[in-house]
This record gives structure tokens, sequence and C-alpha cells, in this order.
């Protein structure tokens, strides 16, 4: 069993705990939390022994009914493996602590390459983690293109992408964050930061692209398009996806045109907290044009799709299963994960 | 085991489905869609025999992989109760079907009592339901105000409700209705119509409503006022939610203060499509003023109020459970539901 | 001329400025901003000298392309009154460079009572404003709360007012606030600050509020109860709100439920910024009922309703203009305001 | 004077008809509303003589305090030109009456290219319009692309446009159409409609177009790449669209990023209504890469860049004036129109 610790118990943290304790070969030895919230609560009442960095805090816990472990420290110290969850550039600050007491890290796409320097993501490169003291696994919108790149390359041979990043505005726990009736630019300059973070895990791909943020809360929209090199199909594009164990078809008929629906669809499937780990592709928008163009609309939950490839990177890091097509089945089942 | 149909696998049939296919009495016979969709797909995948009114369109469901087991009239002839949860206004014309049939029926709130000639709310008149042909179960709002002031009335008597309603303008699952920048009245009159609903099921209560609505998709406001006719305070008050089998308190201290961390709670808690079939009272809001007026915030979940209210109706109407009390724990405790 | 500096050229000094600037017996004698931004850019082309505070920053704001006339303190030693604009909070830091040159200064409702000692409202306490030195307009929600409570108390006698405030989550030039998708209450507790604050303009008024906040841009919407001491009728209150000079009618049969719908008919009236100084009441929802309690429907335009009542306030501070009913005639004329 | 009617006063036709009003060589003389609604009063309020279709609806219209001036077929016999603004779909079966009547009409985007046989846009094909008595005003999408793409073909030479337009889900001024929070694929399929369409005005150009919908109301975001024929330059670009007359550049350094901040902007110019006539290009977007791709950000007001191209294209059809440049130049030195 690997003894995991999840660093920040927040909207990924909380996600990559339960994909871990559903895996037969994992175990979740403490999750992490700054303020008494409803989400500490929630990890007292799944059984994760909670951990907070300033134990001087614990009474403020216990006054709010919840009960505390110990100390980051001690959780770390207890651990194989610590995924790092915490907001986008405290990570790098934990890594001191991790090369300390020795331990392997992984940590999301709010940190740098550099954190870890080697980006992650299973479809792509789970080889090279295999053994790894440090990984990163990339944002979810470098995942979900990470994802349709490698696929489309592997067959057609990719020569270049231009892609374009319609981003919710605010999780769907979030009050705070807007906008509310606006399309920010960001970054107003072209390209984004997220064509260079592609080129973290597949370095070879030329990539283009654009970003902008839009007042919802649920999934970003990618307008995806690759020139490739060989002659390509929407049949076999679309062949090609539904073979994918990370690549789900909205299938034309079921009257799904939004990530409104999508959602609604994920909730009648009985998904957990409706996620969908998968890239949400639209079959009717897989489009192959004359000149060997191909378009698609590709819908990534920006909560759920990095979650599998946490569980993956565990996986590789701890270096038992060297096959990545036999970790990505195993997370896949123990999640009762199908795409759809 | 009660057979029930549920005429209309939407929003609310889909989770009265689901509910009714959790309790130990009853049984799921079939369900009604009007068009190929991916709630029809959900049911097909649920094993819930799938029905439709125009046979003639079966060929438009195979060729979306839908399976089709007959028509509704089927359907209704061998249920013994059926929920009509088709669209308001559609309900009312299907009465003649059920009438012809001689079976039982019940209604959602967005018919009018008259379709049943009588309105249903568990916690304030089950056991007039016993037995009756025709039941009426009120809207997600009215279930919501009649809990509240069904339980401070037999506490303290209410003199006088006043209550608004801010209203979310559409369901998560629906991209089409607005509005997307606007406070929109409805009704632009006072009092709305929400207060003389409430009468139909608690008619000696006096109460004046407002209501309007927010680009939101996931739960209804309510600000509640009442008049108490004896001396209240907000620790009895809140003594009297915490008992409540249908009414659940946001503590204080967990940071939540918006509908959006309630659902992300609900999510966490595992609750199936994150729904809240409770009312969702929020702790630090209840007071009690000088003058014995009772102020409160709810939030009332318009997909799920209702569905454990009509689980209880299919009960009460069947006939063999005649205590409410009874019949409520044994709605909740098949669906794992426990009160926040 | 009374010498009017505006210290904090954003959402409502901008406005200001332009008001203060169409009156006759008034002139702009400057306007602070503190970073180079469209606003700058704007004083310049509006012809307002622009002062800044940290006159270091002179370079930044050349480089975009602004002019810069000197420093804060330089403008506040040269106007006769000071509009304190400036965000919450920042204004009572700036008490102390008013007071030490000798100015008289008002501040906005985003500082407390205390700041000044004195809560102006022009149609409830202008007189009381005269010569002084020291003034805060309250804010636009309590502007709103003030004049209908004043109007009504004055004509039937106030026994209690009871509120709800459903406010904008961001203005619309702002696209980092949310909520995105969510009610919030703010705050929690109640009764809100916003009872409290009416009684500092109206300190014999019985009151309770509360507020919560919605993903919408533009007008607060304020439900309004009042339990009346003297008999009132639909009649004789809408022939009130129609003789005021500072409220408006949403008339009935003109189509306009939302504030969708006010801002898009004060676009069409050729409106500055669309601009709603007035309380804009809806002709349909006022009710009286049998038992003497008073209902209504008010949308108060956030950036704007204040700023009729800064420029009043100039002026009674000013001491020429002793009749409140005058000075609101010179600076409606002056707008070319005439209410809805 | 060339004399317009403006055959449904709504969104586009109000503008138009303000327009059309303000330039010394037309007159407005009659715009048309089928039902008694703020924008009727708004005409009468303006002086615009207002007619109806249906005469029998007059007394409704009286009732609410509004003048009718006549029939709809009264107002066209008077008229020169007439603007047909009515709601999509509508324009087409007013064709035979304008054909009856012998007059010049000229038809909006929402209308097929076949309505009219002609599709324009000033900086593209003012010339062809001369005389014409059908032409239609291509929509506000298509009319900011055919300005960038003309403009950039005249320089260097357009080989392939892509471009994707993510737009706003409802009018400012309109509550019901969502979504409320949803990105919505509208059409799911790719292609668009939007490439052929600025192909009716500009046939050689080879693009290829993507569209969805966002819940914002204030301007549709257009992500455009263009493959150019001869060698680019930022700075080349840049100067382009400072010279011209219906595009603006979001300057860098003023701290504008998003839809919201651009309305503000234009507020705060003054402009009527916040109208933005302008294609809003992003100076910080432009850029140029080194296999002599393009790529900017434009944002589009939905509601006012078709407006000052209407106005052109009844000049044209009048056929006094030849020459595009003087035409633009009246139409927006009328408006006091400098692009930003």
């Amino acid at each position: 069993m690997i003894k995991v610790a999840v660093n920040g118990y927040g909207t990924i943290g909380k996600r990559v705990a339960d994909a871990v304790f559903a895996q037969k070969d994992m175990e979740i030895i403490g999750v992490s939390k700054t303020r008494p919230s409803s989400e500490a609560l929630i990890a007292n009442k799944k059984g994760y022994p909670l951990y907070i960095a300033d134990i001087s805090k614990k009474p403020l816990f216990e006054a709010a009914g919840i009960k505390v472990a110990g100390t980051v420290d001690e959780m770390i110290a207890a651990c194989d493996v610590v995924v790092d969850a915490t907001p986008g550039g405290i990570g790098a600050k934990n890594r001191a602590l991790y090369e300390k007491l020795g331990k392997k890290a992984l940590w999301q796409g709010g940190e740098d390459h550099e954190v870890a320097g080697f980006s992650f993501n299973s479809s792509c490169n789970y080889n090279e983690a295999t053994g790894r003291q440090f990984t990163r696994v990339v944002s979810c919108n470098t995942t979900g293109l990470c994802r349709i790149i490698k696929a489309m390359d592997a067959e057609f041979g990719v020569k270049k992408v231009r892609a374009t990043m319609v981003r919710r505005g605010a999780d769907p726990g979030d009050p705070k964050r807007g906008p509310v009736d606006a399309i920010v630019l960001n970054p107003v300059t072209i390209p984004s930061h997220h064509g260079p973070d592609v080129q973290t895990v597949l370095p070879g791909i030329e990539i283009v692209t654009t970003a902008l943020v839009v007042p919802t809360t649920f999934m970003h929209m990618h307008i995806v398009q690759m020139d490739l090199k060989n002659k390509a199909s929407k049949e076999k594009v679309i062949e090609i996806i539904k073979a994918h164990p990370r690549m789900g078809l909205v299938r034309k008929g079921l009257g799904i045109t939004s990530t409104a629906e999508i959602k609604e669809y994920a909730s009648d499937l009985g998904r957990p907290r409706s996620d969908l780990w998968e890239s949400c592709i639209f079959e009717e928008s897989v489009s192959v044009s004359d000149d060997n163009e191909l378009y698609l609309f590709q819908a990534i939950h920006q909560e759920a799709d990095v979650v599998v490839e946490n569980v993956d990177a565990i996986r590789a890091m701890a270096g038992e299963v060297k096959d990545p097509e036999v970790s990505i089945k195993m997370t896949n089942a123990a999640l009762g994960f199908e795409a759809i």
C-alpha cells in the first residue's frame, strides 16, 4: 500500500483524496487544512485524519467540532508520497519540507514546471515518472490539450496546434470571484502561457494558444484546431477518441450542446460531485477539412480531469506499476469510471 | 409493493424515480419521455422501463440507441400510483387518462390546487391524504414555507408571515432561460401567488409574499419573517429546526454564507446530484426580536425538496402507512438522508 | 462659485465631478487618481485638472499620455469643499488632511457616520448641513430607504419598516468581483447594518433590514414593507412618489419588470451613463393592505442616486442656499433631471 | 433630404433612427412598433412619428399614453428608403410590401443574403450599393470580421482566416434569454455560418469560423487568426487599425482587459447608450508570428457596430454620395464619432 498524504484539502485535494482512497494499492494517511471549514468537517466525516500546519489553531478547529490529528509535518513524515494541492505558489514553498523529509512529492499545475523539473500526463509520459521523487501534474487545461494532441499526433502527426480556452470564472463553490457580466482577456497578450505549458509534456509540438474568462462555474471550453501531417478523417478521429480511456464523446442526438447539459448528464450518471474526469469532446463538432485541418470543441472539467492523472502519477512515482495502460485501467476501474 | 409510474422523466421526475426506487415498499414500473435525450438514455442505463406517449416516435428513440418499452397508456394501466411530473399545465390535461383508468395520481406544484382538490405536505397534512385518489404536492417554495411555518405555528402560534422569495433563474442543466444580468420582479405585483398557495396546505395562516428572480441556477433564498403569538427565543427556534426531519441547519463557523457553498457541501457529503431535500436554514440568521418577530434565511433546493414529499404522498395515498412520522422516517432512511 | 475638489475619481467621484461641473454655482478645480487608467485619461479629456497623491508616479501617468496638474495636497489647498470619493476606509484616513487645511469635506457611505458626525440626505435633513465643515452622504441603499421612509412618514406616520436589499454583486465596469452563480447572504446575520444607517439620518424610525448579494451589475432591488400609523391608500402613495423630485415611478403598461429594462429605458432617455439618480419605484408593486401595511419594490442605481445628494450637500455646507427645495431644484435642473 | 422610415424600433432600429436623425442629408419620417412599450413612449418623446402595423391596436397605445401617427403602410408610402429592423425572419416577409410600393429597402443581418441579393459593408463594397433598391447590412459579427479582414487583405493579402466568436447571451435590456451559467456551442457543428456570411461581402476570402455563447450582455469577443501572404509586422497592423475610421484600438496601459471595462470607457466618453460603433481591437493582443500569422482579440458591440453601416447603406442606395470615404466621414462626424 502506497501511503499518500494530501497537503491542501480543497477543490483538487479532496477529489484526489477520494480517488486515492478508492485505489486498492493506496491509502490516505492524512489530509491538511488551514482553517476550520465545511471541508475540514467533511474530512472528519470521511475518516481522513486531519492535520494542520499551525497547531496553535487546534482549539479553533475543536470549537467548530472538528477533530485534529496533528501537524502537517507529522503527516508528511508518515507518508510515502505527498500530493501538494495547496493554492498556486504555496506549493513551491513546501518543497523544502518534502526534501528535508526525503519524501516523494507531486504538485499541481498552479506551480511552475521548475518546482519539480518534470511535468506529467498519464497518456503522454507516464514512463518518465517511474521512480521520480518530484513530479508536477499539469493544469486542467494543459491536461485536456495534451490528451487530444498526443492522440492525434500518434495517429496523424501534428504540424501545428491553435487552441482557444474559454475559461470558467469561478469554481461552483466559490461565491467571491467574478466576473459577473464580462468577457475577460486573460491574458490580453497572445499567445497565452498554455502553449509553452503543453510543451513541458510534449516538447516537440508547435502550439499557439489564447485564453479568456467568462462568467460560468463549470468547465472550460476549448476550441482546438490542428494542422495534421497525414490524411485524417472525421470517422477515424472519432474512433480514436472513443478508444481513449480519458476522452469521452458527447454523442450526437442526445441534445447536449452546452456545459450545463454535460454537467446534468454527469449528475444523472451518478458521478460523485458530477465530476468529469474525461475530456468531453462534442461528436458533432469534429471536422476535418479538405486541407487536413482538424477542428473540435472539447469541454474540460477544471476540478476533475487532473484527479485521475494525480493517481497515476503517484503510482508511477512509487515505481511498482511500469505500464501506463495498466495504471490507467487500475485508476479508472477503482473509480467505476468509464468515459462517456 | 406499490407500483409507481413516473409520467415525465425530467428534473423532478428523475429524482422521484430514484427516490421511489430506493424505497422498500415501492417499485418503479416505468417512466416516460417525449423525446430521445440524455435523460431517456439514463432511464435505460438505470433499468427503468421507458414509455413514450407517441409510439410513432419509437424509431427516433431507437436511432439514438434508446430502448422503448411501450406507450404511456400501457404504463399507467400497469401502475398503482402515477406521479405526474410533466411540465406545468400538461399535468392537468393528463387527469382524464388517470380517471379513465381509475388510477391514483399525484401532481406537482406547477399545477393548480384544483387539479387534485387537495394539496400536500408531509409535515402538515399527511393524514388527510390517506387513501385519496388525487393529490397535489405543492411547489418547492411552498414546501419550504409550509415546513417552517407549521413548525413555528405548532410551538409559538403564528400571527402573520411575511416572506420574500429570491428565486433562481434557470435550473443548472438548462442553458436557455435567463436572466443573464438582471433582477426580475416576478410578479411585479405584491403579493405574489405563494401566500395563497401556502394556504392550500395551511388554511388558517395569514401570509404575504413577494418574489423576484435572479441569475443563479441553484436554490431559491427565502427571507422569512413571522409575527409570533407566544414568546419565542432564538435557541428554541434552532432546537426545533434541528429536531425536524426535513429542515437542516447551516451551522455557524463552517464559513457557509451562500448557495454556492451549500451546494459544494452537499456535493462533499456525497449527496446524489448534490440534492438538498431539506430546507437549509442559516443558524446565524435566526433572530427573535424583543417584540417577538422571528427572522431567518432559508435556502430551498428547487429540484429536490419536493422529492421526498412525493414519496410520502405516494405512501399516504396507498393507505398502508397511516403515521406521517413513520413514512417520513422510511423515506429518509431509504435515501440515507439525514438533514444537515 | 464654490470651488470643488473630487478626491477619488472613480465610480462615484467621476459622476459627482460631472454633476458639479453642470451646476452654475460650482466649479471643479481638480480630481485625483492614484494610477494611470482609462478614468485618468477621461479626466484629461474632460478638462478636469488631474492631481495625484504620490507625485513620484507622475512619469507613469505621462508615459500613458496622461497630464498631471500637481499633488492632492495642492488640490485640497485650492478648494472650498472636497468631495472624498475614495474607496471605503481610505476616506477616514484623509480627514486629518482636510482638518489641517481647514477645508469643508464630505464623505460617502462607505465611511462610518463618525467620520463626519453628521449623515446627510437632501430630502430629510438638508437644513442641518448648513455651514457644516464635515458631512457624510449616506450610501446608495440608505439614500433610497431614507427617501421613501421620510416621504411616507411625513404623510402617514411610519410605525415600523422592514426592508430587504437584493444587492448587485459588482459594478458594470468591474470584471473581478463575483459572485458568478450564487446568492450570497451579506451579512448572514439579521438584521443587517442598513437599518442603523437609516437611523443616522432618521433617528426615530424603527427599521429591520436584511441584505443579500446576487450576480448582477446594475441596481439594487429593495423589497420595502412599512406598518403605517394613519390610513393610507395605494393612490395616495403613488401621488406622493410622483410629486417627489428624487423618486420616479416605473409606470404600469410599459412592460418594465426588471432592472435590465429600467437601465435600457434610462439609456433610451439619453441619461449620461444610463444613470438613474432617482429611486425607481414600480407602480404595480405599490400595495396597501387592509391592516395598513404598505409594500413596494424599488430599484436603486448604486452608482448614481447619491450623486445628486452630494451636490446638495456641497451647496448646504457652502451655506448660501438655505432652502432644500431650492437646492434640489437647482441640482436637478442643471442635470436636466426629471424623475421618470 | 433622404426620407427614412425605420420599420421596427427595437435594439437596432432605435439606434439607426437616432443616427439617421443626426445626419444633415437625412430625416426620420417615422418609426414603427407593434406594442405599446417603453420604446414606443421614447419614440414619442423624441418626436419620431410612431406608426403601427395593426391600427386596431391604436387604443392600446393611447391607453398607455402613446400617440400613434398611422399605419406602417402609410409610413412606407411616405419614405424614400425603409430600414427594416424587424426581428430576424419577419423582414423577409415585409419585402413584398416594399416592392409593391416601389421603395428602396435595407435589411439587417438576421435576414438571409437572398432577401436583398446584396450584402453590404461600408469599408468593403460601398460602391456596389449605389442606387440599389435592396441591400442587406450584414450582422454585427460579420461586420466586425469584414472590417479587419478587408483592411489586412488590402495591405498584406489574406490567405486564410480562422476566427472564433464568443458571443453574448442576451442584450443588456433583455431579462428573458440565457444562459445563466453555461457555455453554449451555437452551433455545435464546425464551421459556423459566419464564414459563409463574410463571403457574401468578401467573396474570395477563405475563412473558417466557430461560435459559442456565454452569459454576458455586452459585446461579442472575436479571436481572429489570419495566415497572411506578405510579410507583416505588429507595428504596421496597429498603424492600419489606428487609421481606420471604424476600428478602434484599446490602448495598452489603461488597464482595460475586458468587455466590462470597454463599456465603462464608452460610458465615460459620453457615448449615447455606451455605444461602440467601432470594432475594439486590443493593442496588446496584436501579434504577428515568424511564420506570418496574425492574431488579435476584437470586441464587437452587438447593438451598435452595424448602426453606422446602415447610415452609409442608406446614403449609397440614395445615390448622391458616390465615394465611401465621404459617406463614412459624414456619418461619423454627424455622430461626433471618432474611433477610440
